[in-house]
């Protein structure tokens, strides 16, 4: 029983990736939690079915999409097999044993799956090099574009826009900026959600030098949909360091037209302006141009707690 | 600047991968250690320069080939950038940024190359889809030769043996079994070699739960070219033991024909019982079956320490 499966606080990527590797490794693809409303908007558009929610490895053989750190990976991930990770995050884990590890500096984990499928080359990973289907491109093309926030991350690569451009002519969509501004709206449905519910929607955890450290992030095209619900979530961030043992917790809000954006830092505060050389006035401090966790967050944040 | 490197003490697959794979990616091969007298032999027989010996990585950028573990690599690794590992061993690292990163279960790192090369994907990983040489072929068939044992141990995979069959035909060998005798002749030059050389031949550190345990291991057609220098290699291993802060070393003396290994162990024999299901009666014992270190010795004794 091999199964295909993402990130705890599944994103759109962690979920297309799982569906997409998962038909070509003839395995079963799984989630690890409930969608985030981007997701389900991107599903519903393609017509496919979300993948099966698992909360243990007991008894299955695993690959990893999206991620390798264990403190975003199934609880009991020692209890299964580990078989593969594909991914475009930093190597996040080390293993015990040689498995197939395959990852790349570009935007998605769906721009390392369309490469293989458009270079014929699943094989190297395992799979088989079957057709890739419509729908199953707009889930790759809505990943990529999820991930690098229509081309606007700093994580973004040429590589991502080719994949894009060639999964949008099998997926039938002639407009890529439209088409991405619809997911962009589809994400940016903060307005209506609870102030928990915008916490936990992409949270991860991490661990530098043996101290706990959250990191979640909401992207939103207007400003204005957070703003009155700013001072709730910091008092749960502060409510959630203090429960679960955190050394610190950042949440970004990042204004995507802006293209920066604001953290609000809960605990170990000098270590965070250490690592930024800010000041933090208040609660929180405005990150110029900062839209990517993965690639401008937690590098500096994992040198600053290192040295 | 780019390089690509193996691990030190290099044997005969860190070098030919890295001296093929710089083809590849236009980079300059290097090594972190005097060739092996196996390594030699294969160099000359087809006539290929040594790769540039280098000790720091500082001003480089570096691809780590047949390897990841820090205790492996150049000491100042830090110092350089990391751009790329591409490996047949368990994952040994992460990194702080995401880097490309490309490993199989398979018998040696020649096999990840050749596969890419004749999946015509070099580009996947950075690199040209240029022509494979006959000289270059022999290199990497010599590196799945010497790292499966003529396809003896049991890392070995049926993508090793299709590779070299491949490889063979472009380095216009006809008889692969033949070479390979030749080979692992050439590697078994023990009886010529002073003890402290032959522990030193393929010596790696490794770190278990905190503890520094050393493997060496040197594979032999005939025992007898050892059994003289056992005691004087034990000697030595127990002054390294002292010296340098090893909780455990072992010495892997490897009977081809047997398919077996008489395991010298110095300090800690309880992790090393408990990780066999062995008793250690005098100075060694012979593991049945037992030829690989990455598959066989490095798992169970970190299971053990981590127990």
């Amino acid at each position: 029983m091999l199964y295909v499966v993402g990130h705890k606080n599944p994103d759109t990527d962690s979920i297309c990736s799982a569906i997409v590797l998962a038909h070509f490794l003839d395995a079963y693809p799984a989630r690890q939690g409930n969608l985030n409303p981007e997701t389900e908007f991107v599903l519903r558009k393609f017509g496919v079915m979300e993948p099966e929610l698992i909360t243990s490895a007991e008894g299955k053989e695993i690959v990893l999409v999206d991620h390798s750190e264990k403190s975003q990976s199934l609880d009991d991930l020692e209890k299964g097999k580990l078989v593969g990770v594909i991914d475009h995050h930093k190597i996040g884990t080390t293993t015990s044993e040689p498995i197939l590890y395959y990852a790349k500096p570009v935007g998605s984990t769906a721009t390392v799956i369309a490469e293989l499928y458009f270079k014929n080359a699943m094989d190297l990973i395992g799979g088989k090099n079957k057709e890739l289907t419509p729908d199953l491109a707009g889930l790759l093309l809505s990943a990529i574009i999820s991930d690098t926030v229509l081309f606007k991350s700093p994580t973004t690569t040429d590589l991502d826009k080719e994949m894009a451009k060639k999964l949008a002519e099998i997926a039938n969509i002639e407009d890529i900026d439209a088409f991405g501004m619809e997911i962009l709206k589809a994400k940016s449905v903060v307005g209506k959600m609870k102030p928990e519910e915008i916490i936990t929607m992409d949270y991860k955890d991490f661990e530098f030098n043996g101290k706990k450290v959250g990191i979640g992030q909401v992207e939103v095209i207007d400003v204005s949909e957070v703003e009155d619900k700013k001072e709730e979530i910091y008092k749960l961030l502060e409510e959630k360091l203090k429960n679960e043992g955190y050394d610190l917790i950042l949440f970004l809000i990042t204004d995507i037209m802006k293209e920066g954006s604001e953290a609000l830092v809960v605990g170990n505060k000098e270590v965070f302006e250490k690592a930024f050389n800010v000041k933090v006035e208040g609660n929180s401090v405005f990150l110029e141009g900062v839209m990517s966790r993965k690639k401008q967050v937690v590098p500096p944040l994992e040198k600053a707690y290192n040295e």
